[in-house]
């Protein structure tokens, strides 16, 4: 490699953060290399507050122009939720010359091998990290969240995330060895003797389909397990949140080309409005791995339809809290009032779906009436809600107007418990913030299971009223089992209640937070530790990160010889 | 576990033989804790040839009862290739009635860890080891396979992929530790603390279709991984070959219960003449798993519409050797006369397309021209199958009348290098045995192509001229990224022609054997060390065994609390 990174220089440089990424995932312990706190920033080529907004704002109205093989014109027209019209403009291929073009540089970086290929990723994550300020305005400018979530969710986490993927996928190939001698005893005869070589070789090129909501945080552990894994990465981000990702594809085309490699190892699709490419790069033949973020009927159709691809999904799910007693009834409150309001409800692991008997919850300080419960989390929500700085910073703003028109459709769903009201964005007056609602259901009632048994994404839960902790149980597993879940939650201080959400997290495949009521929410995961979904109920296919995300996206190739 | 076996007995007595196979696994050195020769069994327990044979034949005529939940009948009628009628009868399932029974064990069998599944595997694969001599006339007399192949791939190397399975599986569920401390720094404040506890979870039901040829080999993999991950196992055997699956899940089932759990954990699926099962139940919701060996038509509708299952398949393939030069001419004919001819080359492993320069190729001894290569081969085979006996102990029987018709109809394809003859067995005058034959075709007319390019499985090669090695090279290439391939084989003194033909294998992602010739033969892989397939090209989706075998045949569940 006669280039400006050496191999030698990566593994020194980035072998210690691997390692103790791989002992992470080992031990699930808490673990991080990329701070959380904004101040963290501007020492060691990092930019600060400062210069990571001027970076942000020197990016807007330009053309990011990544040098891309096939480009045959400019797209773009993201405008934030915030208001903000960012004009930037990004380069459409001709996918009949990039597909080929991306080929051209997999045998250098297949034959680099799993050691170098994952010092090379934690490079391009150690940039991405050094901007993690600009990045953050990119995430908050096209997701509508709020500046501090898309700074730690849209930075830290998401690039945790990316490397968690890169020590999965790491550890998955060099579980084979290099080589091998094979020497299979005859007898008094000559033993059989064989030398034997393993490479672990790329699928082809991988497609990578983003969201709105979540860019870099849901779409660097596909990228970079498909690309630690040895495949070339294609990354389609939705048309309204293009900038995190091209971003990260141009940093990734810089440390590909500065180590050595083709840069056009990775590669921005953008698209026109309307295009649709997704659909049409997702069957190219060259095209082997998918991995997509976002609706169940496209995911759907992804699955049946992508046959020549290894296809992971995250789709829709609907996510149900069980609130059957606690001994924190206020610790609760506050915690449930948190998860409902964070980004406006606008995650996948939002809980939609608060199943309360009817005859009410046990508390350490007695009985809770159904409505006692919903009216307490009411006035939570109100509380933590109530001043409209708090708010804001919370909330985020709605990201498009299908989530706003869900949000008013949801109030005529049933009784409204609480209402959702308007919050003013002095620094963005144009940005359309709402707080969420919380409407009133029967659980007994056939008319309103059409609401709770389909995701309404949004700030919109349902606090449906149970006969007993039983029926919300088997309504549970019946939500679980043919809608999906990405999150459940539970409050209970019986053990029977416990045992038996449990008994149906564990036969339906559905990640579980008990009694949470402090500092942690159902709806945050953490990467090196938490499981983000199963994999195992219709929510997603994949999770976030595991053996069986990684194991799929190359293949080893064996050639033996006599000794 | 209030059981005759103890786990604590178990793991005393088999987590020796699991970790010695978790280390084979990553060194991949020769290992084997399963005798291949036919006189190492007869003590601690093992049947001897003579017990072997005399509790083989006390199986004809009876009937197997399983004790399964919703037998409603009775079938069986399998013929030996040798001419036996074995009159052995199997179960018939209602399947409504097996299928629910077989979940009612899951939730121990899930609880019980990844440790105790593997030594009950274990266990189970002991005791099948101990009756190998049985296994070997039984799946001698359904396969067609000669004795000592029947015995030695039957047994110990199905045995030794059945472990490999298991260790593949166990390794893969502990990555993942039972429990973890999370503790998350908040400067001045307290940290937040969960506990959380992970658990493997399974699919559900696991479907095994087994194959006529190699009932137990191709079948162990997909069944010991199902298993070992916490699944419950229906084994659907090829009419043809139910005998050696039936008594395995005989085994399994005794095993089961001794141990504490359900015997219906593992179920027999055996089927009337023409009923199809493997179609309705691949279709099963509760059916979770599929592990397939066999034609590409049904490995491709499985594929297409199993939509709800894991499925891993083994399909049909076109495997090609290229020859091009050699340095040990003798060597090299000897060692691709014993590949054509072993089991008249009814292994997905066969050789069938041999692509030889038709200007010749060089020789330790000098070149030699197309026309010598293939009849000094033909000599080759000739002798190595000229004394009757040699060749029934090598060829076995011709398995079905569809293969003794493919080979009749292979001598009208082209010219005739090597005519296939009849082979008398003496012990079994019904037996059809055949000798492979060679049939020469040309690379360069587009006629002969539909001949080469399709799969003829059974005792038929061509040997096809190619205008130059690169033409050859090419034609590999094309073979395996549109036929598939389960091996290619080739034999080059050239470093330039080896490393053409390794880029291809890489790229395409098929198994080489590089100038093999002595005792080692491109159509035999040894677990623990040789990956069966890739599973990245069109002859299979899978590979025995790696960690994509095994990591999606269970979902991790986790559960978190606040410590």
């Amino acid at each position: 490699m006669a280039a400006a990174l050496t191999a030698h220089d990566l593994i020194a440089k980035h072998r210690p953060t691997l390692d103790q990424a791989l002992e992470a995932i080992r031990t699930r312990a808490y673990w991080s290399p990329h701070p959380e706190h904004p101040k963290a920033y501007g020492e060691n080529g990092s930019l600060d507050m400062a210069a990571g907004k001027a970076a942000f704002d020197a990016l807007l109205g330009t053309r990011i122009d990544l040098g891309q093989p096939g480009t045959d014109g400019w797209v773009g027209g993201e405008v934030s939720p915030y208001g903000l019209a960012l004009g930037v403009e990004y380069p459409h291929a001709d996918v009949d010359v990039l597909l080929p073009a991306m080929k051209a540089g997999q045998r250098d970086w297949r034959d680099a091998g799993a050691e170098i290929r994952a010092v090379v990723c934690v490079e391009i994550l150690k940039r991405i990290s050094d901007r993690t300020h600009e990045f953050a305005h990119a995430v908050m400018h096209t997701s509508g969240q709020a500046f501090m979530m898309a700074f730690q969710a849209g930075g830290p986490h998401a690039q945790d995330r990316g490397l968690e993927a890169v020590a999965y996928a790491y550890v998955e190939q060099v579980r084979t060895p290099d080589t091998a001698e094979w020497t299979k005893p005859q007898g008094k005869k000559d033993p059989l003797a064989l030398t034997k070589a393993f490479t672990a070789v790329p699928r082809g090129i991988a497609l990578m389909i983003g969201c709105n909501t979540f860019p870099t945080w849901n779409g660097y552990p596909g990228l970079f397990a498909s690309l630690a894994t040895g495949n070339a990465v294609l990354v389609k981000p939705h048309p309204r949140a293009v900038l995190p990702l091209a971003l990260t594809v141009q940093v990734a085309r810089e440390v590909l080309a500065e180590a050595g490699f083709d840069p056009n190892l990775v590669a921005l699709a953008a698209e026109r409005p309307g295009e649709g490419i997704a659909k049409t790069l997702a069957v190219r033949p060259e095209i082997r791995i998918i991995d997509y973020t976002g609706s169940t009927a496209f995911g759907d159709w992804l699955e049946a339809n992508a046959r020549q691809a290894q296809v992971y999904t995250e789709k829709a799910g609907v996510n149900t809290v069980l609130v059957e007693s606690t001994g924190n009834y206020k610790g609760m409150l506050s915690n449930l009032a948190f998860s409902l309001s964070l980004y406006s409800g606008q995650m996948c692991t939002t809980p939609q779906n608060l199943l309360i008997p009817r005859d009410g919850i046990r508390t350490e300080d007695g009985p809770r009436s159904f409505d006692e419960v919903v009216a307490d989390l009411a006035r939570a929500v109100d509380g933590l809600l109530g001043d409209d700085a708090r708010a804001n910073a919370l909330l985020g703003a709605i990201v498009n107007p299908d989530v706003k028109a869900r949000l008013e459709a949801a109030a005529g769903l049933g009784e409204v418990a609480l209402a959702s009201r308007e919050v003013a964005n002095p620094d963005f007056p144009e940005a359309v913030v709402r707080t969420p609602v919380i409407v009133k259901l029967d659980g007994a009632k056939p008319d309103d299971e059409a609401a709770y048994m389909n995701e309404c994404f949004g700030p919109v839960s349902f606090a449906v009223a149970m006969d007993s902790a039983a029926d919300a149980v088997s309504l549970l597993r019946r939500t679980v089992r043919d809608k999906g879940a990405m999150t459940v939650g539970a409050y209970t201080v019986d053990s029977e209640v416990e045992q038996a959400v449990q008994d149906v997290c564990l036969e339906e495949a559905a990640q579980l937070s008990l009694n949470l009521t402090g500092g942690v929410y159902v709806n945050q995961t953490a990467a090196f530790s938490d499981f983000h979904g199963s994999g195992g109920n219709p929510a997603a296919n994949a999770a976030l990160c595991d053996g069986a995300f990684v194991a799929s996206r190359f293949r080893v190739v064996e050639v033996r010889r006599e000794a």
